[in-house]
């Protein structure tokens, strides 16, 4: 047996979010599925953190222990041929034993793709968001730079799942616009539930107007989610990047680039 | 009544092609629908071309005669509050009332996509052609400039509609490649039926060093479609421009870029 881990590509509005569940396909459904029918065991696939329905990936990170002589390029081969479409194993790396794609990350980065055109674009639907209006990015990136820096960030989380503490730390709030297409990509060492969304929610009202930067502070500072602005939909949020101690996954990598594409070179 | 030409953009993978026929889904009809559901007339809208089912377009233009108040703007932005998702009328323009979509069209320009990745991508299904082979792009600039000039294109299309001759004249046939993706854009004052998808097939043939670049003479010269490339998959082409005596749709386009800003810029 030893210990690999998995980075993974997949169109989040293919599957009922990351996490198995009775009933409806999920991406750990997927790929549990695909690593026994190749292997023939029953394997537990680790995932770095829980997307939700309609979110999707870049580079989703997994561990699981396999037993197989196949080598990490070969395994990844192979496991592919065993994948529905939609999901798509990107790189596999024997890692150290202790290796936990969850309790070992460090970070993760999101990025939130809006579009603004006059009429809804008859492509791609569910991978972005769309807006008619044009976006304020002046007014935008001041509100960015208000989410900065480790803070208590219970305005942003929708309720749900219990946890200990509401602090997070956001290293960058970065904006890319580009024609009309707009990405706003955050980094942290980890985030509450919704909680990009909710960024981005909140940054697409600054740039509609319908909030102004400093309204970033007080939302902040009074812990009440309903002063925040909306959750962004779904099919905007891509999760391009989980982060390590150790560097994972270097050298050029196989697979796609997607909607990061776009804002990109 | 005046006579408008429109600008439509769609998704062919929502439709079955742009030609109206009993008992499936066409984007002439989604359009005839939208338009006599908002101006309460029947109207019958004429294409520049018939792209087939799984096509895409991003410049297709068709004309109508109209009976309403409403001026180009207005008109386009109602039209398109009627229309089903997947299709955008992105630009309309009252135009000389001799000028049909189809008669006057002097040429037209095409995009084949294709992406190469070791692995099929998870994202935009049937939005391009998938290779896991890299292509050889000097052999494949050596065998698109073959395709040049006024020539008989027997050889490059699938046989079914009748017609008086088979000589049209190719006028540029250009690789645009930037990292996994390629495109291949045609242009040409007319195209025979599957002409363009057969082109893509034998330069992604000699990309892949099944055929040489100098096939490409004998095939044409040989008039015989057996010994043409394979007719690439319909869903990596797209209509991109249709060209006109007068210059139409002029000034900066609302709408969506689609496939195509991926290779600008």
């Amino acid at each position: 047996m030893r210990n690999v881990r998995l980075l993974i590509a997949y169109d989040g509005s293919r599957f009922f979010g990351w996490q198995r569940q009775e009933g409806f396909g999920s991406v750990q459904q997927a790929v549990e599925e695909g690593l026994e029918s190749l292997l023939g065991d029953r394997v537990v696939v680790h995932g770095a953190g829980r997307t939700d329905t309609g979110v999707h990936a870049l580079g989703q990170v997994a561990s699981c222990h396999v037993d197989t002589s196949l080598d990490d390029q070969r395994l990844c081969h192979a496991l592919n041929a065993h994948l529905d479409e939609g999901v798509v194993v990107r790189r596999v790396e024997t890692c150290p034993d202790d290796f936990h794609a969850r309790f070992s990350a460090t970070g993760k980065r999101y990025l939130y793709l809006t579009v603004t055109t006059p009429f809804r674009p008859p492509f791609a639907e569910g991978q972005f968001h769309w807006t008619r209006e044009p976006l304020d990015q002046a007014a935008m990136r001041d509100a960015a730079s208000r989410f900065l820096g480790q803070r208590d960030f219970a305005a942003l989380a929708s309720s749900g799942s219990p946890r200990t503490s509401t602090v997070r730390t956001v290293e960058h709030v970065r904006l890319v616009a580009r024609r009309d297409r707009f990405a706003i990509v955050v980094q942290g060492n980890g985030f509450l539930y919704n909680m990009v969304r909710t960024i981005a929610g909140t940054l697409i009202d600054v740039g509609r107007g319908r909030l102004v930067p400093s309204d970033v502070d007080a939302i902040l500072a009074s812990g009440d989610r309903r002063r925040a602005g909306a959750t962004a939909p779904a099919g905007g949020l891509w999760l391009l990047r989980v982060r390590y101690p150790e560097r994972c996954f270097t050298g050029r990598l196989a697979g796609p680039r997607g909607a990061a594409g776009l804002f990109q070179g």
